[in-house]
């Protein structure tokens, strides 16, 4: 496998606070409520289930419940941050003196509920609350060295989970949907990875046709189109991945047209991908190709994603993108075309945004019968 | 195993839509934009990531992508629902219609995000939105016998992986948690589980001092307590059960005063569970007798919740709760005692509540070195 555990950066987790509390003038707050749990991951190592994080503009104060005393320490040490921790059950009363002072303070908009937003009017009736809505998602969207890392190991593991899995699938060989994901997985956990970054996709014959298809007991048969979308979790950074196979028969004609029309599709799109490139650009690419197909109306869903803490984050790519790429941001590729009662593909890289183009960290060959270089080492 | 599939019994989803609008009078309100999706899954079928639902007192309308077109379809007619489908990228203008004639619109302001809030007020100018919270999370709590027969399978089938993997955790036979959680996991999905219900949990050593520990690399070593907490999923009802053993070797003196401890703190809570009885004294039969054994401080969660197409549901069992139990609710019972450098110890079962009492649902063994019947039958 090309990366390793020992290729793994540092990340600084602690100068991440700092980032954050640098917009708050421009966001006219002195401080900020976060309660997005992966932004608390971000910005403080804590993986908990349940918290809230005040970041003023000199302090850090983590509310979590007494389940997770002993790992909040730990993690917060691990990350290198000095934050207080307050366990308590109830999530705004810890946070009382130091919102005391606070004029006007920032709420997560995009994720706070309308019950909790009026708990916390309720806890700091003095406080003015300000929606600032997903400032933190978008300082997550470029990754740093250690976190581009952790993204590339992922994606190391599930292509070499893939090569390891999937002669049993080409051979066409009677396994089930769901015993085809397992053996994924299972191979993905053997290679080190902490978990998967979100639920298999296996969707062969007609279920390769819905895109978001979860893994049945349906026997995959010869001549089946095969879609397999799956990712790697390290630290919490999460890859994917989709290749689509044809088993254990030559492919038809009109599958390998519509493979073709996808690959290609696929490659306009990251073809288009640069520093600086509006993101709309990249799904126009992907989207015009499949409609001089005639394919336009099979291309159901967006063309891309962020990857990250989330395995959807910003930048999305699609027909209602506004912005551009950056440097270092890891956005997905995935155009498909999905045809009801025949089938669908899908084809998707992860690919880190550069200067001058892109690097993709989704290696596996593609093709509907693809083969894999018996060079290849296995570790 | 002593449920089976076939023993699935019939759910009537399409009914609960209008036990839902039979609430709409009492909260003053016409309509109700459901927007959490295991509340959409639960009122139509539909298990797709995205969607909102309407329901008014003589329709409904589901709103989702086109990734879903063909799964939303195939879904509702499989749980015999008769809803309007929409397929749309703005989730609020399919609904204008609809919503057009309509004064007060009840949102779910537990879940519904502030942002959202906002998207929905400006698409909707003329109604008035109104919080109505989780009014439908408390129709949820009481089960039907169909979703009874599915949360038993799923605890059948989490007993029975424990059943087949404990003599090797009980060897204390140099296995890593990861590897134990994992050959869990693979037994329940041979056993036909959907998938897992929640994250296995299974902490071993210093590691079961932590109530929410994951999986790590460490080995299981003789002497080691160790925290398995886990449960399968069939069709979306997740079962849930914890046991803790000691493994290759005997318990010592103060490992098993601690297991006994919490063993006998949970069975006075068990013993108090039953139509009509008031949430906090299930919380409190645990709680006071783990005080009188000076391990009060030790145990640092609520007792327990109910369990459902979400593993932490309604009602939720602590020193906060408010409230009677309900027969036909299904709830867990799982007092813990975590001593850090120690280890922990946590004791879970899932029960009916019945009109006299309960029923266990998960039926493993209990005891730091259970001794499993060989007679069980294995299918």
């Amino acid at each position: 496998m090309r990366a390793s555990f020992r290729a793994l950066k540092e990340m600084d987790v602690a100068a991440r606070s700092g980032l954050v509390a640098s917009s708050f003038d421009g966001l006219g707050i002195e401080g900020l409520v976060v309660s997005k749990a992966v932004n608390i991951r971000w910005l403080s190592g804590f993986t908990g289930s349940n918290g809230n994080l005040l970041l003023t503009a000199d302090a850090s104060i983590l509310v979590t419940d007494g389940r997770y005393e002993e790992q909040a320490a730990m993690e917060l040490a691990a990350a290198g941050v000095h934050a207080q921790v307050e366990i308590s059950r109830q999530p705004w009363a810890p946070l009382k003196t130091a919102v005391g002072s606070l004029k006007r303070l920032g709420i997560e908009s995009h994720h706070l509920t309308v019950d909790r937003l009026a708990a916390l009017a309720s806890a700091f009736p003095s406080a003015e609350l300000v929606s600032v809505g997903d400032v933190i998602d978008r300082q997550r969207q470029t990754k740093d060295s250690g976190e581009q890392s952790r993204l590339e190991l992922a994606a190391a593991i599930a292509d070499e989970a893939l090569r390891l899995t999937a002669p049993n699938i080409l051979a066409g060989g009677g396994m089930s949907e769901r015993s085809f994901a397992r053996d994924l997985e299972n191979h993905m956990f053997d290679l080190g990875a902490d978990g998967i970054s979100f639920d298999t996709i296996v969707a062969s014959g007609p279920n390769s046709a819905r895109p978001h298809a979860r893994p049945s007991g349906r026997t995959i048969s010869p001549g089946d189109l095969v879609v397999v979308d799956f990712g790697a979790a390290i630290e919490g950074y999460g890859s994917d991945i989709t290749r689509t196979f044809v088993c254990g028969a030559e492919p038809t004609a009109e599958q390998s047209d519509l493979y073709q029309s996808v690959r290609q599709a696929q490659a306009a799109g990251v073809a288009v991908v640069r520093d600086g490139v509006e993101q709309l650009e990249v799904d126009r690419a992907c989207r015009d190709f499949l409609k001089s197909r005639n394919l336009g109306e099979a291309f159901v869903h967006g063309t891309g994603h962020g990857i990250g803490l989330e395995i959807h984050e910003q930048p999305i790519l699609s027909v209602h993108s506004v912005g551009i790429l950056l440097a270092n941001q890891v956005v997905t590729v995935e155009p498909g075309a999905y045809l009801p009662g025949f089938g669908g593909v899908r084809v998707e890289d992860s690919v880190v945004v550069t200067r001058t183009g892109c690097t993709p960290i989704t290696l596996s060959p593609k093709g509907l019968v693809p083969t894999w270089q018996s060079s290849q080492p296995t570790t």
